[in-house]
């Protein structure tokens, strides 16, 4: 999901002058709360090289009471440090209490270009991955404050910056021949990188990606972060110390700075019907094809819809199905938990529809409901959503893990397309029953569910279990896509065995 | 640990019938509470076979609301259940809020005797433990209350059990050729078991002993454990009701019921002073060999002391390190932390002392101070030290793997062996800085001390990092063996690599 964050956003001059000193302040200020209430702060820059990890620490730094905070970059390790074991130079650097520790790279460094490199085996990168989680734990459980930040840049810009470096003397020895070479690999080392944050990813110690390619936005973005997780932190323990604090939260103007994945789709994509009619035909065989060859080989499919209101779920669904035996395949619709659901655990309702090996499974809306509606609409609390994330990536481990294709769709449209859709089916008789007046009231919620659906989408977007996002403005190019999308799974899961 | 715990405890008709009424009133009282709360309970029953798991659930159940519970035998998976991943069958099992589930047998059935079969790869085995353990803590962090009981019986019992079943016809059938042959390697299951339970023992699903040779013991522990366990949830809910509750938890009468391995040590064992000498010299020798082969072959080495007050620790220590190398070796004295200490996370001051490859490092007392002093004296919360069994497991898990020799031992004395040596320091004018009024206050708690150090001995003697208790009455019989099992433990070190 790296490659599909949107890193063209930006913050002008104007606008960051009027923003910065304010954040600083309010940031030096927290900083002196913090250590009145004895909270150790860990904050983690980890991210490409030539992000500007230094600057954007300075930045952070300058107005920060230096007595109370300690940096450490970490390169690779010393004898003394080779001789224990990996965590010990991680461990003794951890701040007291009242303190801030910044680690510029940090125990994720030797972690982030390892397939290339070939230091570890498999079973030893998961091995240290989760002695890296149950670090983070132990350190999260005893009070401590974990900002994880990856600076995120793109090959490009990343190319440019290394030209510029290169064409000043004084800068050019900063760029090696392995930062080239990594450079080159950069689409190789992006997978990876998703791999390790998603297996480190956690409501305890979440990963922040920074869009970097502008650094007034990085900066802005950073300062934001900071100032909202310390608030958020200083309340935390205020309230436990019997303090009334408001429980609303602040954003700290964090809404327009969220990490954005939908706003660099490209919606105009779309197919003429004659094309779309025989291309249907085709895939509709096949997949006629690949139903029957899923049974003998008994291999589960599981395929899920999500999307906006009106997005063309339903008619997708039936373009799916429309040629399979009906045998081999079942739809389920979701709809809100009803009262015995309600009494179990919210994955409970999904693991009993779990369909037999070698069956089709199609949800129309799933699981995800409880990190966008229910999130949104306060059916659970906050932690509740923040804890479901890595539940559900849990879950769909388990079912990767079985044997299963799973598939998740996020069909995707704008608001102008929805609007007229909605109009289109209020005006007519045979779809009116189609649109509700919850509707209407989820369209003016556009850019909170907006923000929870690009949340959902980076932190469940799984290297086992990747989102699709689903061009839907054109039906016809949104059903093709879906179709091409399950056979191309299928048949990868095929070959394997 | 399993082969340590005493498994000689009785209770007598006339204790039993005195006991069990109010229990069941107790345990029927408590399950309407829990349904008026709405709280889910899952009992898992596991154990050897003739351990008498059905009998047990019998009595259990007989005087709840049969409407509210529901009991599951699991066999090995029927064609449904083997097409869904594994632990399908079991969450489509669990219990609605207010109901109560109890598993005869579990997720943990087909994994107990997996090395014999063959079933699993040692990975499989990780990725099931994986699985299970996201399982349980879903469900707890749900509000899921989780109650795992092995049953543990001997090897004589079982097959005196095995004999009787046989010798009546209505009864010979139940004992399998499987059942024999696992009886006859009973001390290889052991180990196994001991692996599964403690990868799988955390503070949201602890596993809880019974000592399952004596029904009638067996009966009232699993009662006064239910009701234990039922009724702290049920405060819990109340009180984060709103209610307010006495934070002092009923014990139900679990103390003399408790878990024992140090009651089974027989501390009889002694040696005489001039086949003492001689054996000294020889491990002296022997050791001092080894602490120069560690170095060359940078194996680190750590060495845990805890134990009663006066059970020779420091003695036992100088015959350590009597003939070693003293720039190969560091003595870490433990004692409270200090103001800096206590800014940190507790297994920060014992991260910072790691030895470096090739040395050897000894702790008198060491991070298990967490779960015996701060945990009876109240230095740290109940949260606390329950979750420190987890980290501290991890924490020495992390050592391992690096490839440290880590032994551990537990110098045990009785009561008056201690009382004597108490005098003995009083009336030597040398000694008298030894003792403190402490000591005194500590020897007054012994009872709760030794509850503690059970407990502490049973959860965290894992496979990779096992404790041994040194029988201590007799200081040279302790001195030998605890020289014996270091030079045994870097000899096997030493043979892997």
């Amino acid at each position: 999901m790296l490659n599909q964050i949107d890193l063209t956003r930006k913050v002008t001059r104007d606008v960051y002058k009027l923003e910065k000193e304010p954040l600083e302040k309010q940031l030096a200020r927290l900083q002196r709360e913090a250590i009145e209430l004895k909270i150790p702060i860990i904050v983690v820059f980890e991210g490409w090289s030539g992000s500007g990890k230094g600057t954007l620490i300075n930045r952070l730094i300058l107005n920060l009471d230096p007595r109370r905070f300690s940096v450490h970059t970490i390169n690779p390790p010393t004898e003394e440090e080779r001789f224990r074991p990996y965590l010990w130079r991680f461990w003794t650097k951890t701040p007291a209490r009242g303190r801030m520790t910044i680690f510029d790279r940090s125990w994720y460094n030797e972690l982030i270009y390892n397939p290339e490199t070939k230091k570890f085996s498999e079973s030893e990168w998961q091995q240290r991955i989760q002695e890296i989680n149950s670090f983070e734990r132990q350190l999260a459980d005893s009070g401590c404050l974990i900002l994880k930040f990856f600076l995120h840049i793109s090959k490009d810009e990343q190319k440019r910056r290394f030209d510029k470096l290169l064409a000043n003397d004084a800068t050019s020895w900063r760029i090696t021949k392995t930062d080239w070479k990594k450079h080159r690999k950069y689409d190789t080392y992006i997978r990876f990188t998703e791999m390790l944050l998603s297996k480190t990813d956690s409501e305890y110690a979440p990963w922040r990606i920074v869009e970097a390619n502008n650094r007034r936005f990085a900066v802005l973005k950073i300062f934001k972060r900071v100032v909202e997780a310390v608030e958020r932190k200083v309340n935390e323990v205020r309230t436990a110390q019997g303090a009334e604090y408001s429980k609303e939260e602040t954003d700290a103007g964090m809404k327009d700075m969220q990490v954005s994945i939908l706003s660099g789709i490209d919606l105009s994509k779309t197919i003429e019907r004659p094309d779309y009619v025989k291309q249907l035909d085709i895939y509709q065989d096949r997949i006629r094809e690949l139903e029957h060859e899923v049974y003998i080989r008994r291999i589960p499919i599981i395929i899920c819809y999500e999307g906006w209101d009106a997005a063309g779920k339903g008619g997708n669904i039936r373009r799916i199905t429309g040629n399979l035996d009906p045998r081999g395949y079942d739809v389920i619709p979701i709809a809100a938990p009803n009262d015995i659901e309600k009494r179990h655990h919210y994955l409970w309702r999904f693991w009993k529809e779990i369909p037999k090996a070698g069956h089709i499974a199609i949800f129309d809306r799933t699981w995800y409901g409880r990190v966008m509606v229910e999130r949104v609409e306060g059916f659970c609390s906050a932690v509740e959503w923040k804890r479901a994330y890595r539940e559900i990536n849990e879950f769909e481990e388990q079912l990767v893990n079985y044997g299963t294709v799973l598939v998740k769709f996020w069909l995707h449209i704008d608001q102008e397309e929805q609007l007229q859709r909605f109009q289109s089916r209020e005006k007519d008789p045979d779809k009116q029953w189609k649109l509700t007046e919850e509707d209407w009231r989820n369209r003016e919620k556009w850019d909170v569910y907006l923000q929870a659906v690009d949340e959902m989408l980076f932190r469940t977007s799984t290297p086992q279990a990747p989102w699709t996002i689903i061009e839907a403005n054109s039906k016809y190019f949104a059903r093709l896509k879906a179709l091409k999308t399950v056979i191309d799974a299928i048949e990868a899961q095929l070959a394997k065995k």
